[in-house]
């Protein structure tokens, strides 16, 4: 029953104020009519239309893709293979980038002005680094990429230092050591989202070494994500990013 | 040897071009002359003032801050204890919040402008939501508090919906379960720091359920800090609504 | 030596009452004769024909049921493939879910009359959240299925807060922060049993990120199965809906 | 303002349905008048009047206590010590079992019916095993204790069998191996919780060892509560007994 | 050089003294020509001829035991496959068992008198059990089975008691909870070995939960072997037997 | 009602044989009259009087010890304090070891002929080495001790090979790297019980390094009991030095 | 821009003393022209030229190889299997070993002087042991080979005691128990790179076993890499050969 | 019986050459004669008179420094507190340390000639850094400190950067993220050796972070020891110091 339905019937005196109360307590109305996809957007603002692919058959993608871009006009799909790709470029104009597994279809969202810089410490770390600037994109936000940056040679990110100046936020991506962020996070003025990897052998732990290393890190700033969630840490830059263009806004 | 004396000899032939070129790789020059205190108050901006107290003496941690005052006017003390207080308060006019065991000389920083909140889920969780609170205020944050919002009763949560949505930053404190950020991410728009505390027993492990959970959380836009790093969180969501500031600045 | 054959010789004389006292305390008469089955069906009342297949050839399955079949009727079978599937449907009338794993001959157990309800997180965690259910409906009791219902979007459990009221027991599943059951815990009066799933990556640790959740909820009346274990689930709940049952009838 | 408030001015029309729906939609009511506290009961049936003491001062609990008990009429503590029974005291009629650590103010809850049968396998377990019976007993159940039935002398279990048998649910808590629930499981038709404690030393790790061996039981019908939880038993308990009661009454 | 050689040495005056203790201090003799294989034998009293043969190659395997066979006229392979079988039998008369992984050339070691018993909580613990029945059997002691006696069916175990009673060494395997050799342990006078298997899912972490319940047994008189470590415990069992035989004879 | 009146009904036909059956199985009759206790000492061979002091009052422990001297004439304490003897010797005439902490009423159980070696790693394993020593000479095994023998300095373990040569059992306890076993396991024919201990520092994890290290042992004939305890090596060692004894009565 | 070109631009009084400064700050010249690989050289002394090559494709690993080779003259590879070898060997005269995975393109740099020992425990840790070697070695040092010396059998290792007195470093390669660098610790002067490896099963846990045995080493002198590290230990085993080599010529 | 002895014996016809070879393999003759005491100094070559006070009374303290200085005239302990000192100064004349626990008697041996420089990252590192450093000058090494060069300040590490470039080895502390081994590990040619600290909280889980982090380093020429293990590590770097100077000396 709809909540313009039970007011109906309220003000009709089908529905006493007990039982109208009663019923406000339970349902909470979010389910009432269409608010629940009105209410949806408005939740998850800044982007909900995003589809983790991983464990969803290639039918299932195209359809769930479909739906949303119905409704939306654009959705980003994570995690997915070639599979997933032929299924939805089937039905609906997409474009796939094998490195980081996204899958979108439609334009990204418009521009909130900032910058977000990516900065990375191998080449094995990009398959991470890129779902997270490719995600900050699908957002809108603007991303500039920055490789191989490790602090085993500490001069390859000392030449990139410029760049972090003027960043809204920055996300730092690293496996093995995970020591990075601690050294960005010691330089740069923007907020720091560090992202361990799985990349390493032996004591790594598939990222555990990286992960532990990021939140014990001794400069102020820095906040983590899950390993290898690189999604994850392109949403939340581009948060912050647009929290900037809000207050700009105002 | 500084800079200036080393292009000195340089320009008079007094060090060859290859010497040059020699002392250049190795010094990278950042300790040349005042370069190093400068450099240092830029590297960590917004506030670099601030002095980890808990494996200090009172007498330590005194002289540290008449240094720091004497050069900045103000400074952030935090895990400081009476005795702290009590050795500082003879030579500087400090303030001391024992709940928070933040100790603080001076004015805070200028305010940016945005507003953060600081949401937690039980009341043994306050002394790390005030050590969030108390750090971005001093920073030059404004901060709004809601205390005990525990998921475990989720209408408390609801009775503070609206105080989130013109958050800059949220930062949401947990112990035990650690379940709040997931809630608190899926309903609003601002990026949101989760703090894992270790408050709980048993098979929390001191944190570390709360810690994994917030890594997991299924909500898009969180990014954690280390257990009860309250000053972690803050500093992170300070730098969140700076950014706003300096974009609207622009 | 049966029981019966044991009783009967101390009868006639041939056992001394001390030797029968020695061989009561020793054997304790359970493979005494087809003792032994009954007893089992008595010691794990409401259902024990339940076979584990994952680790069991086809054959061995195959020869399995048709023992327990020839005796009890009826049979579950956990974890099973279609491999499992194709050797017992050839020598008795099964019934086989893919999603589930769940491998079934004969009709379930009488009703006993109360409701479970079944909710999830995510579209992931369904094999497990079937899992659950299925073995609940072999065992007899009614299943009412929610899925997709994570915290992320608490809007969505909300829209069947109503159908928990009047459940005798509620399957929780979740993985990744593995929040829903204390959501659901603070809200329903009937008890909760939490499965958490492997569904994740990274620090989720195939499971145990929502198991420490779990096991450290907030909310009371909420108790834990191992991960991905919806086979315990399901039977706990029907024990529990069971119990009510037998209530009633005394 | 409280929902009758918001109603009386809708329906006075100083509140427009449009606004009613937005208001609704944000509170949920929760915190409306006094239906914070109805709701409150509702939610979490059975007895929502627990109050933690370990982590609050004397002066604390007593104040929560009045508050509670001029509500309710009753009230629990848990994990209190001496201080807070004295602080109590002082201002209501309290009882105080050292052993446990529960502090009760007021009568029990009315009995549902059933009986709930406490388990124990060492004597260092007890403190656990009276919170669980404790807590079952202020909310109305009757509690039947059976304590030192370890595995380890398997005679001793099986001279309690018989009380078993007609048990709404079993409490088994356990140590070091934490063996116990799996041979009670396959003994009982009653669901059974596994609470595992932390007595042991070396490889328990606390309590994880046991905890580890709850949640792997090869006996059905067993879900586990986090470590040293007897309140969490013994509340999960009572939900199971309570639904017995309420089928019943039907 | 062999001992011999040195000593013939010493004797005709070519080798002095100081040289002679010199080169034995430094030595100890064991790779003196054939001394090592008689030392390794003396060293590891009761079978040194056991070859693991999992990381190796057919061939290598194949190699190994044509050389040990040479000398010692048996040999044990553990942990071998099809491959490696087929590749001994072409060189060699040897026996293979598909479950245990065992390949064997040459009689077994003479029967020291005792006998070992192996119980099994599962029919999945089989491969473990058999490993540590057809190790203890190679090496020369007598082995009875008693399979699938879990506790959650604690009937099953007792209707082996008697077989327990005149054990010179029980190997109790178990996966899961890992709980049968506590009940062993409490009702035998043997010693027990302790076999945690991998086999369980979730929680279990491929035998750790296991592990750990069987290093926190209440019950004395056990020892723990490796996960999976079928061969470790046929080895001490056997040893234990042997043990017994030695003494007899003095 | 005991086993005999059960059979003396039988036999006066006051009870059918099914009742007598039915009632056979649920009690096992194991807490028939005074057969409680003989069966306990039968079930736990060679030594049931064993008290954990660590968690008992001095009151508790004197109790106990009176209660079970009456029986059997002597006890063995673990883990006791001076407080506990101090009670204890009040009412018995006690023998109390502080670096064990064994407290010991009684003569030692007669000696079974064998002997039983211990070594360890270094001095600060000696409290657990004695505690092991302790109780398998209250048991009734001869024992000799061989301590500081670390393979840091391997000389030190070869200058007692000899004594290894006729032992029934070894035990060797160890902390930090716990390697000690694996040498002595690769030089003796002697069963090895190897016992970690939690002494060393860092990631010694308080034993578990040790306790890793010892269940990988290269060596056959290893088998491994908890941390630090002593009690159970010492336990089991006896068992094995018992079935020795055993074997040879035959 | 060079640093070459930056100077001649300065000392042409293009680039003013002020900007020349700015930029030695912030670019620290590293990625100036061809310095970077100079100074890379420099920093990383006795041997920059190493590609992981496990993540990277054939095609990836030649052009790298080509580039490197054309600069330096030589690389190594560590990881490489067969694919990689096949494309490398198209463009580059290139040998590669199977067994350590290493591929290597050029002399070996020149030799220290001094010698580095390899010991492992078992056949199963060649790979990691020829890893180790053949990065010593093509860094220009001298090995010694000892392999199969494991604990178990100590009189193996007191075999090669004479090998270990005059080497510069010692590399002790062991999985399962990881006991062979304390034992080697405490017979030799040379300092001791233990080097962990994966071989073993159960609670080896892929190495961790291995790991933490060798830092809680109780012999002095020892200092560990990562888990199957062969490269590290190699690398560093050279460093401390090339440090004598390097005071030799002072 | 010593070695000569047995050979006088072999040589007079009273021990066959049987009993000899037996013999000599039984006794490895490091315990023969006097030969014990100059094999352990030469084992440990470098300094053996190392005394772990922690956990040893300051009466047995004494006595061990006593019996050391009379054969070797100095002697390091380590982790001792102002009882050890109080006890030792009463029959020694000794020196302690209180930040690095180090108690010194003698004069330290004679310098190897290279210098071993020590960087920590953090004032509370010192403890750690000062028993590293006081080590390896009593073993002879000159050392040089530099404190508080953390990488989250990169700026305080180039400022040491030069009195790197000589080090014969170098070593590296730091708790919470470990990052500063990696760094000056990327910017140093002499051997690296990291010593994680516990300094930290939450998830550096007392050093783990730290230890794996290190573990894990990116940069080549890095071993790491025991958490908190500053003896271990200026042992080490005083054995590769020492290295060098054995080489230079040939």
């Amino acid at each position: 029953m709809s909540l313009d339905t039970l007011l109906d019937d309220f003000e009709a005196g089908q529905v006493t104020r007990d039982e109208l109360k009663q019923r406000l307590m339970r349902h909470t109305f979010v389910d009432a009519g269409c608010a629940k996809i009105d209410l949806h957007r408005e939740l998850r603002a800044g982007g909900p239309e995003v589809v983790y692919c991983e464990s969803k058959t290639p039918e299932q993608v195209a359809t769930i893709f479909q739906e949303i871009v119905s409704h939306n006009g654009r959705v980003l799909g994570t995690r997915a293979d070639v599979a997933h790709y032929n299924a939805v470029t089937k039905v609906l104009d997409a474009r796939y980038d094998e490195v980081s597994g996204l899958l979108v279809v439609g334009d990204p969202h418009s521009d909130p002005g900032g910058k977000i810089v990516v900065v990375s410490a191998g080449t094995s770390d990009l398959p991470v680094a890129e779902e997270a600037a490719g995600t900050a994109e699908f957002l809108g936000s603007r991303v500039e990429r920055h490789y191989d940056c490790g602090v085993a040679g500490i001069h390859r990110l000392f030449s990139v230092m410029d760049k972090l100046a003027d960043a809204s936020a920055i996300i730092a991506v690293a496996g093995m050591d995970g020591a990075l962020p601690s050294v960005v996070g010691g330089m740069a003025a923007a907020p720091v989202i560090a992202v361990p990897t799985s990349v390493g052998y032996g004591a790594s732990f598939q990222g555990l070494a990286a992960l532990l290393t990021m939140l014990n890190s001794c400069a102020p700033g820095i906040a983590v994500v899950n390993i290898d969630n690189g999604f994850g840490a392109g949403f939340m830059a581009h948060k912050i990013n647009n929290m900037a263009r809000q207050q700009t806004l105002k």
